[in-house]
C-alpha cells in the first residue's frame, strides 16, 4: 500500500541526519559545566553484598524507626537522622544516652549511599557498616552488645519472620550483620532527585538563569574541585587546605583512624544535596547559616574572599539542590508489640 | 410494559414484610452486651471551639513532628507518643530534658479525642489545652515560655502562612494557643476503627467465637463497669477500690488537680482499644504483661480472682480491640527550615 517505500527512507534518512546536525551546532553554554557532575537517575544504590529487595527495605524501614534498637528505647535511628528534617536532627552535635553528647554533627542519611565512605572521619565503609555504630555507642544508643540487639529483636515474632523472608539463603537471619543489613538496605532508597537532576538531564528551563549563573560561580570559583561527581561531595579531603578550620571538636577527622599525618582533619566532604535543609554545618555543626559557610571555605579552602554578589550567587545555586524526599521514605511503619520475652528499656 | 403492576407492588411488600418479622425473631445473642459501647464511624472528632479542617490538621502534623517544639530540639510530641509504636512510647514513664523523668505513663494519643478529660489525673480538659503542657514542662519538652514557642515556630515563614491559612479570621494567627489548636486538630483524625467497630454495627463473623464468648466474660465480670463506650474507657473512677494499687509513682491522681480527699488515686480510665499495644500499663507505667494487668484489676478492682481461662477468655477479647492506624497518621511530614531568626537548640 506503501507507493514510494524508497522516497519514505530517503527522506527518512535526511531528517535524522539534519537533525543530529541541528543538535551538534546547538551550543550548550553549561556543557561543560556539567560535566563535574551526575544526575541521579535511579530509585536506588544497590549493593552486591546486600541486594536491595522490598521485604528488606519494608523491614530496614522499621527497624530504622524502632527505639528499642537502643538500650533506654527513646532513641532510634531516625531520632538523629529525621526524615522529617531531611535526614538528620538539627542539633550542632547530637545527643545521645543519658544526656551524653557525639562528638560531630549526625550528617545527612539522604543521598549518604553514594558517599565513598561514612561517617565524617570514614570510618565505616558502607550504609551497613555505619547502622551498627551508632547503636553500641555509648553516647548514641548505647546498647550494651550486639547479642543484646538481637535479642531484642528476636523476641518479637513478626521481626522473626520478616528477617525469614529478607533474607532467605541464610540460615541464621536474625543476626547484628542483618539487622545492619536491613537498616542499609532502607537507607539505600533515600534518594532525592529533583530539579538539579532535570537540569543535568537537558531540561534548560529547570534551572533559572540566577542559578545557572550560581553554578557557573561555584564551578570558576574552584568549589567543584572537592564538591562534583553525583552528590557534590562524599569523597576525603582535608579541612582547612589553606588556613585551618577553628573548632573545639576533639575530632581530627581520618587521622582519628588511620592515624597517619597525611590523613590529620581529612574529613568526608558533606553532600551538598539539599544543603539549605542540613544545617547546622561542618564535622562540628557549628555554623547556622549558608552564606556564612560559603566564605568560610572560600578563606580556609581557596584562599580568597567571595565577594557579596559572588556569595549570593553560589548561595542561589546552592539552594537549587534541594531535591525531593521521596513518598515511600516519609512513611512510618506499624511496629510489632514486645512480647514477654523482650529485653524492657533500660534509661541507666 | 408492566403486565401485572398491582400484583408486583403486593409481593414487594409481602416480602419486605417477612423480611422485618424475620429480623426482628432472629435472635442476636450479642445485643445486650452491645449495648455498653459504641463503634467508632466518623473520620475524626469535632470541636466546635477549634473546628477540624484539612489545613489545621496538616499544619498540626507538622508541629507534632517537629522537634523544635522542645528547648533541645530533641523531642517532639511524636517521640513520646509514637504513632509507629501505637500512639505512645514503650517506656514506664518517660525521659526528657535532661534525662529528667515524668512522674506517670505518657498513654496513648490513638482514640485519645474521646476522652472525658486529658492526662492520667485529667487536668487538661480537652486535646488542645493538653497539648501546651509537655511543651513547657521542664520535664519534658522544657520550653522556657510559650512566647519561646512561638518564636521558633514564626521565625520560619512557611509556618507563617500555614498558620494564616489555618486560622484565616484571627487577626494573630500565630499564637501558643493556636499551636496547641493545631496539634490538637491532627489529633482529632487518629482515630483506629477495626473489626470490634464492625462487629458493632452487625458484622457477626467480624470477631471469633472465642472473642465474643471474651465479650461475655468481660461484661458479665463488671469490666464494663468503668471500660465502656466508645473507647472502653475515657472516665474517671479510683484505682483500687477494693485494695490499693501498689506503686512507687508520686501521683494520686485527679486529687492532685483538685485537692479534694474523693478524689484520692482517681485516674483517667485508659481506653482498651489497641490495649495489646499500649503497655506498659496503669499509669505508673509498672505493668508489662495484659494477662497481668486483667489479674491485677480483678483484684483491686473487682475484689475477686479470675480463673485461668477467665483470664484468658478476656485476654482474647481485648486483642480483639486492636484497630487499624489510618495511612494519613503514618505520613511523616517534611518540615520547613529554620531561618537566622530561629533560636537555636539548647540543651542546658
Amino acid at each position: 500500500m506503501i507507493r514510494y517505500p524508497g522516497l519514505i527512507i530517503v527522506l527518512s534518512i535526511l531528517m535524522v541526519a539534519s537533525w543530529a546536525l541541528a543538535s551538534e551546532t546547538t551550543h550548550d553554554p553549561y556543557k561543560e559545566y556539567k560535566t563535574h557532575f551526575q544526575p541521579i537517575t535511579e530509585k536506588y544504590v544497590d549493593n552486591p553484598d546486600n541486594p536491595v529487595t522490598p521485604e528488606k527495605v519494608e523491614l530496614g524501614r522499621m527497624l530504622f524507626h524502632d527505639p528499642r534498637l537502643s538500650k533506654s528505647s527513646l532513641f532510634s535511628c531516625n531520632t538523629c537522622h529525621n526524615i522529617a528534617t531531611w535526614g538528620m536532627s538539627k542539633l550542632p552535635v547530637d545527643i545521645g544516652h543519658k544526656w551524653r553528647r557525639t562528638p560531630v554533627n549526625s550528617g545527612t542519611v539522604l543521598n549518604a549511599a553514594y558517599y565513598e565512605a561514612q561517617n565524617w572521619d570514614g570510618r565505616a565503609a558502607d550504609l551497613e557498616e555505619q547502622a551498627k555504630g551508632p547503636i553500641l555507642d555509648p553516647h548514641e544508643m548505647a546498647m550494651p552488645s550486639e547479642e543484646f540487639a538481637v535479642e531484642r529483636i528476636a523476641s518479637m515474632p513478626e521481626y522473626v519472620q520478616r528477617f525469614k523472608v529478607s533474607f532467605p539463603d541464610e540460615p541464621e537471619p536474625l543476626t547484628f550483620d542483618n539487622i545492619a543489613n536491613a537498616i542499609g538496605a532502607f537507607e539505600r532508597t533515600l534518594l532525592t532527585p529533583g530539579r538539579w537532576d532535570r537540569f543535568l538531564l537537558g531540561d534548560d528551563d529547570a534551572l533559572t538563569e540566577d542559578e545557572k549563573d550560581g553554578l557557573k560561580t561555584f564551578v570558576d570559583s574552584g568549589c567543584s574541585g572537592c564538591h562534583d561527581g553525583l552528590v557534590l561531595g562524599g569523597g576525603f579531603e582535608m579541612l582547612g587546605v589553606v588556613e585551618p578550620y577553628e573548632s573545639e571538636s576533639p575530632s581530627r577527622g581520618r587521622y582519628d583512624v588511620t592515624g597517619k599525618n597525611e590523613d590529620m582533619d581529612v574529613f568526608k566532604v558533606h553532600t551538598l544535596r539539599n544543603i539549605e535543609h542540613t544545617y547546622p554545618y561542618f564535622p562540628d555543626g557549628a555554623v547556622w547559616e549558608l552564606d556564612k559557610a560559603i566564605d568560610i571555605m572560600a578563606e580556609i579552602q581557596l584562599g580568597f574572599e567571595f565577594s557579596d554578589s559572588e556569595n549570593k550567587s553560589i548561595l542561589t545555586f546552592l539552594k537549587a539542590l534541594t531535591g525531593e524526599i521521596p513518598e515511600h521514605a516519609l512513611k512510618l511503619p506499624v511496629l510489632p508489640a514486645s512480647t514477654k520475652e523482650t529485653p524492657r528499656p533500660d534509661p541507666d
